[in-house]
């Protein structure tokens, strides 16, 4: 692939609230005041977005004000997560009516889409998924997802219907938790236009290596989006990029360059307590510090090493190209 | 000790909010509403506050309305973590205006709890922590805290202080994370007033097994408040009590027979999408049930295998008593 | 499903080493003494081998040991991992050799299979996979796997082979790590004697609900071998069944009762420091008492309780049935 | 401090098993080629060894191979968990006899250890602990492992004793599983000469930011010795040295640094396939590597950050520094 294209979730920019402080660590944005500062975050170049961004505004307003800000939106994802309606799940809600709206909620955000100009929609079904022991029949949970799926993808071929994993949050369990899981849900729904949104720390949050489970995705033909943040491994801390790890950054960004993936990467962080153009503007300098390393590295050695599984082999070079900058 | 005691912290059964439903999983309860119905809970006899429970309303007033309802209140707490003057910490933080802002709301809920007949204070210095590496000066955090609780421990020689750890949010890193940091804290301040809160979920989540931290706590003579709940062990899940660990709840329970604790046990759990009167209910039925099951162990036996090692041995004893009631 | 049939591995019974105790826990048992053991466990009905538990004895012998002590082999598993030539994998290895290796010596394991009538052979190529970044290509993982397990399938039409996934060790990560991707390389091979092996433990390590992974699996049609034991969930421990979970379990066998699932449950536990026979005992006993429970469950109301997501309902139902005896 | 002195545990080259594969990944080295190997690792300048190491040869001719081969002894630590009398713990077995012999042998190796002039006795009671519910008396393993400590260090008032925690492995729970626990139970032993061990994947394995954990011992006065390796933080990894965290590492011995500690540094890794003298080499390297950078770090402009919590300006500092060395 060419030069990274980066692009910035809008919700990064916004208000931000958790359990335990839910007024929030600092005061709602209008939509204006969040494509404003994206505007001003040097490298990037796109928004995502939630189709409760819309609320109160047209698509075609919200497509001026985006251009008017020099930006694009590359994502509108429907929010079936942020209403109680929707707290035992949206696809998998076994309330015929709730999976209908979260049906038509995700069609609508579809459209929504299209008017603005926006190639992908990123579905994220955060409240898809179980608490306790016994409180749910897992087939139903298939069977509810794949039917949902097959609807959205038929009444969109012309969009990137993009899944997103995440092993837990807000349910105890995500119905759908890992890569594996993922790619096998969106391969039995068999739809040409569904495909991955692979977010880097929920890779890790499911104790994948994120690279590896980036050649999964490319592998299937199924790498349609990519979030990125930072993260410990053990929750989806959404830390800003390049704040935790960097040999998993660069070999994530390393095996990225390799495939044809011709998408945005774009920022999903929750910076509660810093400065979010301040977190954003670093995080975009962190993708293009690893690109720019990325670029330098000698891949035919990499690829020698692996030949012959030299561990060490590998980390001298990258002790010496990253750390000794030889 | 004698039989249970149980209580409810009074946040059981009112809003609840996350990240993705800043909004709310239900609505915001009035305080007598919140009273009704933990007094409506058979088996509850006690609430536990936050400090922010009393805005617009007298010590008086609420002490009223308590006896009203035929409970008692256990603890009052004070909320240094619910604004976002905190976001950097509470006594950790290393604005000294936010320090003393904390200490003396601290010091206000004391005032309040005293005149509540509040015995216990109980405090989770949630935002005291970190998130990146190299943010914080780690022997800053230690001073600030032991300084901060001996100007509190010192103001309240009449009531219990408990500090309560966990390993994790909302920081990243919380500043006191497990058991043994706390005690650790709690002997380096050094007031006999100073004890600590052991939350059953907080002890899984920081990998403690929980009975062997409660005989930590109770050793020491530090083990001044309970709070109940359970977790598969991965995060602070807050779910109700019994619904995922037997044996850990037993063994738990069985230990603190073997105490002179004399406090409440008293509800911490985060019932986002359940009705909290009937999970509250159950939660309080499944530690009597808990403790009827503990009551008929055969401690004697049970001792007798430990003194041997013998994992199969006391396992066996469980299942038959337990699993088939032999 | 009938009644549970309950088999052991053979090396539940042998030999236990760690890496600070590579000497061993206890001596090495022949393999007469093995059978003679397992054919002891009140309960127990077959043996899953080892390839290399058929060192200097032909099939034959083993056949007839097996038999003159009364038990069936379920299942044999070629040791592709205790041998360092495997150190950087079998099926995975880079080296061709080492690959052409470790498919014939599956191949041999499929023929030992046969002659004693085993009619599973379980796969689970422990040293496939990686412990550094960049340290392999995740693309010829993929493609090496997937040509190896095309030619063993072809080459025993007659026997069931499955294919056992674990998160983590011996490498540091397992390059089939969870069910997901199990089940998509399962499917992507597409061979109809390709299954998998479901371990209980390995399912909660991946941080699966054990209960949902089986359903997952018996959805596709690809339950075919089932390992069981006890864990924290935090690492492959191989704890006696029953010492941990018991919602989980009950979960688990209340699933499984409801599939037409005909193999056996085969302990792989490894009690390094309890007596074997006392281990495995109890954890047959553990099972039954599972069985007993389940059967004796009001399957109808769970099924209404989860048409409602009522997990307080249901945990009333397991509170009164399994903690009351009502 | 001054300039890092770096140490490699001798266990690091040689022989390295696991329970999949006991017979070994390589095979075993004399004491004397093991000691070859580490006086060729260029920056390696002394070895520690296990009380075992000393089968078959007097302290004195250790002490002379040593020295022939340019390198001293650090650290002499008793070999208390290799032995399966050691099953069910050392200093907190329930068997008087075993706690008397894990005793002594402590003893002898301390009297080992001032014959080969090592300054220190490093403890790590990996026995010590449970696996199951119910399984001990958590008081015991307390006042067995005081009392056994106040012997030892009684006996040696001359050598550093450290204790060395861990969450985990071989048994399901260490006893002393996390560094709160550790120092609480080193300051109740309340001898001058008992002290810490800080292993640094040990730390991440117990959610310990590694940092705050030094620091912890450092103002204690407790920090004796370290232990370096790499780890995902989700089990004992005992990886090459710098192989998964940078900015960890970074930090931690920005911190180290800025202590008196003139201790060594000492490789503890389990090169289980890697060439152990290519890891242990590279692992020095990285060392010192992260010396140069902690050196060339503006440690004032770091503090100011920390001052104002500013995560995004320090991260901004190492970005420039590390990654792109200006």
């Amino acid at each position: 692939m060419g030069k990274f294209k980066i692009g910035v979730g809008l919700w990064n920019v916004n208000f931000a609230a958790d359990r335990f402080l839910a007024s929030g660590y600092r005061p709602i944005k209008s939509l204006k005041e969040q494509l404003k500062m994206v505007s001003e975050i040097e490298g990037a170049e796109s928004v995502d977005m939630h189709s409760s961004d819309f609320e109160g505004v047209t698509p075609k307003e919200v497509a001026t004000m985006v251009q008017d800000y020099g930006l694009t939106i590359y994502s509108v994802n429907p929010n079936v997560f942020g209403d109680p309606v929707f707290k035992y799940g949206a696809f998998t809600n076994t309330d015929e009516n709730v999976r209908r709206k979260a049906i038509d909620l995700t069609k609508k955000t579809i459209d929504m889409a299209r008017e603005v100009e926006a190639p992908v929609v990123s579905l994220w079904p955060g409240q898809d998924g179980y608490d306790y022991y016994f409180q749910n029949d897992y087939y139903f949970q298939w069977e509810s997802t794949i039917s949902a799926l097959k609807e959205i993808c038929d009444y969109a071929p012309d969009s990137k219907i993009c899944y997103e994993y995440k092993p837990k949050e807000p349910r105890m369990y995500s119905f759908i938790n890992n890569a594996g899981k993922a790619l096998l849900l969106v391969k039995e729904v068999g739809a040409e236009n569904l495909g991955m949104t692979l977010d880097y720390g929920h890779a890790l949050f499911a104790n994948e290596n994120a690279a590896d489970t980036l050649c999964l995705m490319n592998r299937a033909g199924k790498l349609f989006h990519i979030h990125h943040n930072d993260a410990y491994g053990k929750w989806d801390d959404d830390l800003i990029v390049g704040s935790v790890n960097i040999w998993s950054n660069l070999e994530f960004f390393w095996y990225l360059k390799q495939t044809d993936y011709d998408g945005y990467i774009t920022l999903d962080m929750f910076p509660f307590r810093e400065d979010p153009f301040e977190a954003c503007s670093l995080a975009v300098r962190m993708i293009q510090t690893f690109e720019d390393i990325v670029d330098s590295l000698d891949s035919a050695a990499i690829k020698q090493y692996q030949q012959s599984n030299d561990a060490a082999g590998v980390l001298e070079l990258l002790r010496k190209k990253v750390l000794l900058r030889q």
